[in-house]
């Protein structure tokens, strides 16, 4: 391991009111901190000599109503920095440069004699810092009633934006600018969605994607969300100031904080060219060091799954019976019937084991196989799934020896409905049942309102319950990719098993009310800035009338499919479709099985967020390398320069594109696969069509 | 096993509003059912021709917006009678009789098409009836906003009474007028406890103790809460009608109700004779039997423990060091100094060991084992102990050891500070650490407000948790005595390893505020009425200032303290005073030495609620009885007819009796123990000084 580590340590005292200073370590970034007149903490932050965040005000109010962000009197500055490089378990790069300078500024509020810590890293990506509440006499526990963090922009940025809520983060993406949100806001949050509670007012989500007049890309989130709400961001659309609003629980309280604890990082990922911004590892160098010893169970994987076919409307069901007077622990399912059309059969989760193994898959996941889903009514009833108790006509102990012998594994699902008590009550039995029966992944859900019934998704008390299922999963040395729980935060640096995360709208909405064509062109630069996401792309039958009652259709082309396995960034990807649908184009079905899943390597060749992006990544270990190419609405021309490959060698290059009479209204289907040369040296022109994409295997 | 089962079915297709009419098996009890006229369910109930109940309605109101309480029509009404013998585990008799007339109205909500159906059940000491929401088309789940049930009472009764509260039982009891009520329960609300959620209003919690102006005595209370909310009862002061009020959520919601499912039942028992009350089974027969096959493992149990020491002001403390700043988990105890008067170490616990091997107790209570007492402010944080995790100074393999050695078992000790889903998330863990050393039964304590934050003590959610803690435990064999849970009803018969349970104001408060004289002499006609209280008697040192600065007072004189081990019914009893103390009134211990915890049979000799209690039991299996007589502020003649012995047998009856100068203000400990021999014609007169009581063992 290459690991370089400079430390500078200094330490002032401090009385006065003069700004510290902090540069990047390439310069390029000026942090400023002072107190003002009252006392209150304000940063400032610039890129260039470009204003990124104006003076913004720093501090919380807590309960009972004590100011905790005034009079302060500064007490001590440290100023440290680092640079390293460390190797992640699995990613888009095999390492990890973490080149940073830090300030940690101590205050001290006289009136109460508190002490509030602030400790400042900038990179030359972007600035990250967090609160530390240091244990001390005055202070041991308190209830954060809001954190008063500001953001103050430049000017009426173009954003990205989901409104916020704190129960979902499943909305649709809308580019304005931040002038133009009040008036599009209400609409958006009519969005049908499984749970909802909306935060008032003017009020978006992180990771919020910013976009300058003078050419500024922004990006602002958060690092390390841990025992801590998730942060949405109030807009005052006069001043541009956004400022943190916290996930409350219901009593309206927004954290439960204990001193000698640290709040999660604020981020703020900045450049004037967009493919920085994806290729910042900012937000992971801010989460602590991977907490496990051995890490050789973890592997990043894909899969198939019986899952697509609930979505399509072909009549395929998760519910074994439609007996729906289901009381969990007393019903006995031997006693009723089937209803000849579930999903998750014995015979039927053969044919997709068959087809993984024949086609190379690691896994097969398997919803609608345990006891509960006839009577499913989230917040309703608490116990609603047995996590152990499979459906009569899903036999665990054959199914194991069949994926055994047949080398594929079978990934457990979890859905919970959000009745997270429940969950956690069953939760070691049920990674024992996973261990026993050969599991070493399991996807969880979260879907509809949660049971505690003070919490939502986003609070602090659901935020300690999806880490408290990632934690014991690992101790049972099981991988979570969990759905519908609260956005990341780069957590997967720290707890690698917890491999993806689903969090945002994803291709399941192309069954319901669709996605748009910019949809994926704008992910990246929002909710996969946390980590992973598990997408599940590879739709190539778009059309669902062809299933029955469904009229919906897909919102891209079948080769910008192919293309997301390499912009959507996820060591666990999906192959989402019908078996049928990839024996039907097995030629373009070639290049989901060979696209790699970890990486050696990672180059943003283009990137406009909600235009269009390009990827091109090195597989693992391989002399293999895969690109993704995709487009929003408008069709357009791809450059692809090749010069990431090593210099002098000649590699066959599979281009699977848009036909010229592509279209993803009226011909998603229309593809052409094409055999070339390529070397460091080539610069390649490609057309993309409408909502369209380009995907490239490169091998020797 | 004897059992007998006379069952009579016939079922009536009704259309019409008469009423329908029930009577208890012999006759002294009638309860009439009918339909108002606007299809208001309404029940009244008759003792000896005497109004009980009068006209009372039934029903509900659900969400949302839904009278669930009119516009019926009777469906179908079914009679059943049942006159069986069962065995309990354990109680206070072998044998318990079960015979009783059942009538099943089943009811059709016209407007709506849905179904409720009413069981009534009438023992010949009183009445059961609970709702039945029978599985039907047009209903599967619902919350409950508020259960109708009225209990109209024939008028002014003198009532013994707690103020409401959905997080407390600990009230001192009040004995009053109904209508004085409304003039005394702000001052009675006002006492300081743990925790508190008053209801509004004029509402009181059950069991709630009546008695007529003409002597009739009435207990109203639940059976079998399960899944549901625990009841409190309106007061309309001057109707003298008690209406249902369902301890609510935080949200206002009072059950989340699935149908296929049943309410408790609410139970009256009445009698002209304060005695029936107390020896009455009612409770128990409306619980389920036993849920376990095998119950060899479920022993009562005598017990001493470290415990007393942490209330009396000498010193001795819960927490192993003074430092605060504990965040479990991460605080490592191994590097923090010892407070020096942490009571649970490990060789202090010897010496109890070794005191409770020498006196013949089955077991020593530990409190204070256990990480996480430093700073254990409820609601603040979620985790705040290791049920796992033994301070430095505890050696739980030597005290295993050392306790098995000498034949002791030590009792674990989980308090939870009510952080619930935190002792569910250590459960299973808990219960196997314990099973690995060696204990068999755990004290679980709820001091403080509920996490999770929507939560009440005496909600339907944690009526769930108390219930899921003592059925885990039972997978391990593991016995239960819950402190500050909510007030039992009788589900020790379903569960009978939840040996006990504390739920009301126990011995621990005479270090507090105090109890009344009377205390003793109400709580068996209210908190115990639903199950055995651990109430922790047995101080001999009553006035604390001799250990430091607390200046407490004892409400009882010595004597009393040994009566209450007969008159206080349970399965579980503390010796609760320092062995000091037992050591300086050797003789006078002897009682609690002798005295059993198991019976064959009990015979309630004199009653009467507030005043005074005699009773006496059969030791299970022995030749041996015990006799408690309790007095409140009043002195007074107890009158003990030996009758309950086989005839033609003498026995010695050792008496502990208060001295000619015992007072419980200025003269508690005066005591004088004395041999007689009795006969089942004896018939003793024993004064018993203010607060005073006797004790008698009784061997051939």
């Amino acid at each position: 391991m290459r690991k370089i580590v400079f430390t500078i340590l200094c330490s002032f005292l401090v009385h006065t009111l003069a700004a510290q200073e902090l540069k990047s370590p390439d310069g390029s970034f000026t942090l400023s901190f002072r107190l003002k007149e009252n006392g209150t903490p304000a940063y400032k932050l610039q890129y260039k000599g470009k204003s990124v965040i104006g003076e913004s005000d720093l501090g919380f109010t807590i309960a009972p109503s004590i100011s905790f962000n005034e009079n302060f009197v500064i007490s001590n500055t440290q100023f440290n920095s680092s640079n390293e490089v460390w190797q992640p378990v699995w990613g888009e790069q095999k390492e990890i440069r973490d080149n940073h300078n830090e300030m940690l500024v101590s205050l001290n509020q006289t009136s109460t004699n508190r002490k509030l810590n602030i400790r400042f890293r900038l990179f030359n990506d972007g600035l990250g810092f967090r609160y530390e509440f240091p244990v001390q006499e005055n202070l041991r526990h308190f209830t954060i009633k809001e954190e008063m963090t500001q953001f103050k922009l430049s000017g009426n940025h173009k954003a990205f934006w989901i409104p916020a809520d704190y129960d979902t983060n499943e909305f649709p993406i809308t580019t304005s600018k931040l002038s133009e949100i009040a008036g599009l806001i209400e609409k958006v949050r009519n969005e049908p969605l499984a749970a909802k509670a909306p935060a008032s007012g003017l009020t978006v989500q992180t990771p919020l994607m910013l976009k300058s007049d003078d050419g500024l890309y922004i990006n602002i989130h958060e690092a390390a969300l841990v025992n801590y709400p998730a942060m949405a961001l109030n807009l005052d659309d006069k001043a541009f100031c956004l400022s943190a609003h916290l996930t409350p629980d219901k009593n309206g309280n927004k954290g439960y904080i204990q001193t000698g604890t640290v709040t999660p990082w604020r981020t703020i990922v900045v450049s004037d060219d967009a493919r920085d911004i994806l290729a910042s590892k900012l937000i992971l160098n801010l989460n602590d060091p991977c907490k496990f010893d051995d890490t050789s169970w973890i592997k990043p994987a894909k899969y198939i799954g019986v899952w697509w076919e609930y979505f399509i409307g072909g009549g395929s069901t998760w519910a074994y019976t439609d007996n729906q007077d289901i009381i969990i622990g007393k019903t006995d399912y031997s006693k009723l019937k089937s209803n000849g059309h579930h999903g998750a059969n014995t015979a039927h989760v053969k044919e997709y084991i068959d087809f993984a193994a024949q086609h190379g898959f690691d896994a097969v996941l398997v919803e609608g196989w345990n006891e509960g889903w006839e009577d499913n009514w989230a917040y309703a009833k608490e116990e609603i799934y047995s996590f152990t108790k499979a459906y009569p006509d899903f036999d665990v102990n054959e199914l194991h020896r069949y994926a055994a012998g047949k080398g594929v594994k079978i990934i457990m699902h979890h859905e919970t409905t959000s009745s997270a008590v429940s969950y956690e009550r069953q939760l070691e039995d049920a990674f024992r049942f996973m261990v026993d029966n050969g599991y070493n992944a399991v996807k969880t859900g979260y879907v509809g309102p949660i049971i505690p019934r003070s919490e939502y998704h986003d609070g602090q008390w659901m935020v300690n319950h999806y880490l408290h299922v990632a934690e014991t999963a690992a101790k049972y040395k099981i991988m979570v990719d969990s759905h519908e729980a609260v956005r990341p935060t780069g957590l997967c640096r720290t707890y690698p098993n917890w491999l993806a995360q689903e969090s945002a709208r994803g291709t399941e909405f192309e069954s319901f009310n669709g996605n748009r064509p910019d949809h994926t062109t704008i992910l990246p630069f929002t909710r996969l800035m946390g980590g992973p996401m598990d997408y599940t792309p590879g739709i190539f039958q778009g059309d669902l009338s062809v299933y029955g009652s469904n009229k919906a259709k897909l919102s891209t082309t079948l080769a910008k499919q192919l293309a997301l396995y390499v912009t959507m960034y996820s060591p666990l990807q999906m192959a989402a479709d019908l078996p049928e649908n990839y024996k039907r184009y097995s030629d373009a079905f070639q290049f989901i099985k060979d696209v790699a899943v970890d990486w050696d390597n990672t180059y943003v060749l283009e990137a406009e967020p909600g235009d269009y992006i390009t990827i091109a990544r090195k597989a693992k270990g391989k002399n293999e390398w895969y690109i993704g190419g995709i487009t929003d609405e408008n069709a357009r021309e791809a450059s692809i320069d090749f010069s990431f490959l090593p210099a002098g060698i000649k590699y066959k290059a599979t281009i699977y594109a848009d036909g010229k009479n592509a279209h993803w209204i009226n011909n998603p289907k229309d593809y052409v696969i094409r055999t070339v040369v390529v070397t460091s040296k080539t610069k390649l022109k490609q057309k993309l069509a409408p909502s369209g994409g380009v995907a490239i295997s490169v091998k020797e």
